[in-house]
Order: C-alpha cells, then sequence, then structure tokens
C-alpha cells in the first residue's frame, strides 16, 4: 500500500509508491514516429499483446473481439494508487499528516498503431479517444471518495515517459490537487471581486487583442498564454463556461477532435516530433458546477529541463514571447488548412528554447 | 530587455526572456567526473579563458592575479535579468501584469579544476564557495530594489546545467518567489497557531524520532524529508533559527562546508554521480530578522523526469521511502566518518527509482 503525505511546509502532498519502482523501462534509441514499425512484439500495448496488461475497464468499439480493438482503457499495471485503503487522514505527532494511496490510475491506449501519436490520427480516432476519456471520467466521478481527476499526457523520453506507444493516463485522487487548488483559489477570488469566470474574461480578452491566439471555432479558442512558461505552451479553452470537462457536449468533443489533432500536428511538424505533456485542467468532481472555474487544455512542449532556479523559485524562465511563438503557429495552422505545404520547419528555431 | 510577466490564473510570475536562446550548449557525451580532464581547451571557467565571462564581482584570494584564482565570480554573460529597467507594475486591461526584467543573474566558478565536483573537494574549497555565496548575498541585499536572492546549483545534464564546469548560480529578483511567498504564508500561518517557528518544530520532531535523520553536527542537521518528491531528496538546515543565509555566522559556513560536502560525496558514490539540483531556501531581503522563516538547503537528485501528472496536479510520485534512503545514506556517512571503505555502490539500487 502506498502512502500520501503532506509537506507540513508547504502543504502539498506527495505519493509514496515504492511498487513504481519495479516498473520497467523501453527506451529505444530514437523516438521520431516515421522511424519507429507500425507494430512492435515486445510493446505491452500492441495488438495481439493484450495479456500483457490487466484487464480492460473499457474497449472501442465495444463489441469487438480479440485484436480489433480501435481504443482500450486498462488499469496502470505499475499504478501509484489502488481503491482499497483508508481516506481517514492520520497524523504523526502534529507535524505530519498522511492516509492510504487509494486512487485509480488507469492507462488509455489510443490507437493499435504503435508509431500513430494524436497528431498523425484521424480526426474520428481522435474523437475515440476523447470519449474514452470523457467515459472513464464520468464512471469514476460516481466513485464519491475520488475527488479530482487527472487526464495527461506523457510523449517522447523528455516527457517523462516509459513506453512510446502512444497512450495517455488518468490519475483520479482523493483529494483535490495542489496546482488545481492553487487556481481554484485564484478563480475563486477574481469571481468574488469581479463577478464574472475569470476564463471567460480571459477568453473575451484574449480574443480581443488577438496576439496570441492560434485558432478560434465555434467552440473552443486555442492560444499561447500571456505568461506562458515554456516556449510554445498551449491552451484550448471551451468558450462557452463549463468548469468540469465531464460536462463537456459530444458535440465539443467532437469539435476538439479537430483542435487538439491540429494544434498537436503544428507541434509535430514545426519543431519535429517534440517531446510535451498536455493536461486537462479541470475541477474536482464536487464542483463540476461551479460558476468560478472552467475546464482547459494545457499542452507543454518538453524543450527545456526544468533546473535549480524553476525548482527553487518556482519562476520560470521562458526564452520566447507568446506572441512570437502564436504568429508562427498560427500561420502553420492556417496553411494546413488550406492543404498548402507547411512552412520550413527551421523557420520556427529563432524562437525555439536551448534550455533555461 | 527582458519581461516578468504574472499569470493572471495563477498569479506566478515568469521571466520572457528571448535573449537567453542564444547561449550555447556543451554537451559533451558523458558527465562523469573521472572521465573529464580536469582543465578542457574549450571550457570559459577554466584557467587561461577567464576572458570568456564578463568581468568579475568577486575573487579569492582578492589578490590572485591572472589564473592564479581559487572562486570567481561573474555575471551571467546569458542572463534573464539585469538592474537597468523600470519597477513599475504595467497592465494591459485588467488582467496582464508585467513589469521589467529587473536583477542579478550571476555565477559562482566553484574551482579551477574542470572535474573536481564539491562533493570530491577539500573542506576548505568549499568553505570559500560558501563565503562567496554570503558575500555576494550580502552585497546584493543593499540594493532595495532586489527582494529576493535564489542561489543554486545545476549539476549533470538531466539537472538542466549547460556546462559540466562546476558552478553554481545566484538570482536576484525584484519580487518574492512564488515557491517562497508559498512556503512563507505556511510558516506564517504555523506561527500565528502554534506561537513558535515551524522549522525549529519540525527539527526538534524529528531528531526525536530519528528515522529520517542523516546527521546531525553542532549547527545542522542532515535529513531525508516526510513528503520527500523524490527518491534521495536530502535538507539541511540549521539548528538555530535564523531567516536567512544571509545572516549565517561565520563558524556555521564552517561547519557547513563538511556537511555539504559528505552529504553530497555519499550521493556521489551512492548513485553514481546522479544530476541534481541543489536550492538555498532563504527568506526575501526584508524578512531576515523574521520569527516565521528559517532557512535551509534542499537538495534533489534528477532520477525521474518530472512529467504530465506532476504537471497538471502538483503532486509528485514519489517511488521511495525517505525513511529506507535515510538509513542507506546515514550507514554511507557513517563508514565516511570512519574512513572505512563504502559499501557496494548496487546496494542503492532497491531503493532507486526508475521513473514516475
Amino acid at each position: 500500500m502506498s502512502e500520501i503525505r503532506q509537506d507540513p511546509t508547504t502543504k502539498e502532498w506527495v505519493i509514496i509508491a515504492p511498487e513504481r519502482a519495479k516498473r520497467p523501462q523501453h527506451m529505444p534509441k530514437r523516438m521520431l514516429a516515421h522511424e519507429l514499425p507500425s507494430w512492435e512484439e515486445s510493446c505491452p500495448f500492441c495488438p495481439g499483446n493484450e495479456s500483457q496488461t490487466p484487464d480492460e475497464v473499457l474497449r472501442f468499439p465495444p463489441s469487438a473481439q480479440g485484436s480489433a480493438w480501435e481504443v482500450r482503457v486498462v488499469p496502470n499495471r505499475f499504478a501509484a494508487l489502488s481503491l482499497s485503503g483508508n481516506l481517514t487522514r492520520r497524523e504523526e505527532g502534529h507535524l505530519f499528516r498522511k492516509m492510504d494511496g487509494v486512487g485509480v490510475n488507469e492507462v488509455i491506449i489510443e490507437t493499435p498503431s504503435h508509431n500513430t501519436p494524436i497528431a498523425l490520427m484521424t480526426r474520428e480516432q481522435v474523437e475515440k479517444v476523447l470519449v474514452a476519456y470523457q467515459q472513464r471520467y464520468n464512471t469514476l466521478k460516481e466513485n464519491r471518495q475520488l475527488k479530482f481527476i487527472t487526464i495527461f499526457k506523457n510523449h517522447g523520453w523528455a516527457s517523462g515517459t516509459s513506453l512510446i506507444h502512444p497512450h495517455s493516463q488518468l490519475v483520479a485522487t482523493p483529494l483535490a490537487t495542489t496546482y488545481y487548488r492553487r487556481k481554484f483559489d485564484v478563480a475563486v477570488d477574481y469571481y468574488d471581486n469581479v463577478g464574472r469566470c475569470l476564463y471567460c474574461d480571459l477568453i473575451a480578452e484574449e480574443l480581443r487583442r488577438g496576439e496570441r491566439i492560434i485558432a478560434e471555432t465555434k467552440e473552443f479558442i486555442v492560444l499561447h498564454p500571456f505568461a506562458s512558461r515554456v516556449p510554445y505552451e498551449t491552451w484550448i479553452i471551451p468558450k462557452r463556461h463549463c468548469a468540469s470537462f465531464g460536462l463537456c457536449p459530444a458535440t465539443g468533443l467532437t469539435e476538439l477532435s479537430t483542435v487538439l489533432r491540429d494544434t498537436l500536428l503544428c507541434l509535430h511538424r514545426g519543431l519535429d516530433n517534440p517531446a510535451f505533456n498536455y493536461m486537462f485542467d479541470t475541477s474536482t468532481t464536487e464542483d463540476e458546477e461551479d460558476p468560478y472555474y472552467h475546464w482547459h487544455i494545457r499542452i507543454v512542449p518538453r524543450l527545456t529541463t526544468i533546473a535549480g532556479f524553476e525548482m527553487g523559485s518556482g519562476i520560470y524562465i521562458n526564452t520566447a514571447l507568446p506572441e512570437d511563438t502564436a504568429k508562427v503557429i498560427k500561420k502553420m495552422l492556417n496553411s494546413l488548412k488550406k492543404g498548402a505545404p507547411y512552412p520550413d520547419q527551421h523557420a520556427l528555431s529563432d524562437t525555439m528554447a536551448t534550455g533555461a
């Protein structure tokens, strides 16, 4: 049984899970998608190797037999959390607070194809991935022990992934995460002062300015945020107020499949298949209807390494202006829409980072 | 001129410094100290290449001529901040707040020897480095524009360093960092509730329990914190209450030189010269005399990569219990004191991380 512990000096929580030290690392020499095979015998996520993962909790299409699946969701074999255990906080003295590592950690295997990341998928396949995310989200939130559900992707070795086959993960924790709580507090404070949702106002202001907007569709905007922490950091925000990804309507997911795929395709081509993480920032399962928070996706390319200054200060040093990077990506996206050839990828190098 | 920007959703600050994109990267294939030469012709920090850095702001011994120095402090040639500029916050609309990138970024070149990290230095040399840190700290704090001074080290490529020659850095910012402010707020809250310094209480409690303590000297304790974020995270805390590293007495620095060197030597031998960062967590320059905060050093080995879950949640997944890692390092430290041979380095592997 792992533990979740609270640092008495920061109030931040840490999952202590010694079991995870045993999980394997698959580390081929290269990560370029076009150099990978479409099927890899030793990959536990490739068709034919279904027995190497725990039993599925979701399969698309549901009736698919054997290896004829399109998307699978399985428990993480090396999960840091499990549903057995006790949520009662225990205190050792008055400083050290802890609880059992209760929670869920699942893997979304996004495609049978070993070498087709979201950037290169059909729109329909991306939509299936998003529907799988949301179905698992909405199923898990029924368990009232689970207060917060983080959906995220690690793509490329520098992102912290240990397997290259396209997949993402879902972690459900029995407490609101510190990152969310901080953002929530800021949003509540804004709402109390101004009387409106911070993110709704942000969208309106960014649209008015235009200089950091990559794309606007009926339901979403894509932008490089004002205070981007790293070059090419990208946010995708639904235009309509909604605190939770779990409540995004089906039409929204359909539209999002294009928006997400095209955004990642620009990064893939423009930065030569960079390592990146994306995270779905959403409300707690108990705050889904609230007027303060507003779900969104953060995409963070891993072109630089988080170093001592960032760790010591919480302040990131970004080597690119978001207004500049937005211009580059916007141009690529417009070419993409017109079916025109992409600008030379080296056009991006002037605004690229080389380390913090 | 770079900019410092505040993210309206997190209130966190980011330095936007496009100029830094131009700095060079020296990336040899290996990082093991014993495989490096003691002098490297192309290294800007090696003796004889002094002209490749900006003019020194400090040199030990002060009278040393030419290349006969022991420690040098120079402005970072690719500094993200500079002392020209305006501290006035500017607002674009009511959401986007920014100010000029005012501040100082210096490099402490810790030794003329290209291949002698702190772990392998003489105690006397480490003391010179610590004295240089403190002299620069206390000189810079006289500038009332500078509110916070972060001293940190990036060791090894995975730590985010771009040069292998032993060095550390100092960044002075015109505002308290978000990381500090969060810790400060927690400490003030504790003080208001309990009437004592949080860290003084933490030291007493850890000493009483003993299970996470690596070493105790007259002036310092070394421990693996209760909620360690990564395996072998190590804190060095002065036992006497003191908010600021700038006020640490000379006798404290003398003792710290042994404590810091031996702690890093254990990591160096036990984890085969791992990449790591260390950070001096200290008060703002305006809070140096306060009863709430208590300066300390955090050493964070970079055995794992920060991935999507950590970025999305603020929650780290640690694969080792600090009580276990503390036991391993304590044993090594005791062997070191007795001059006995070190336990086989593979003894550490059971508790080592393999990624989050």
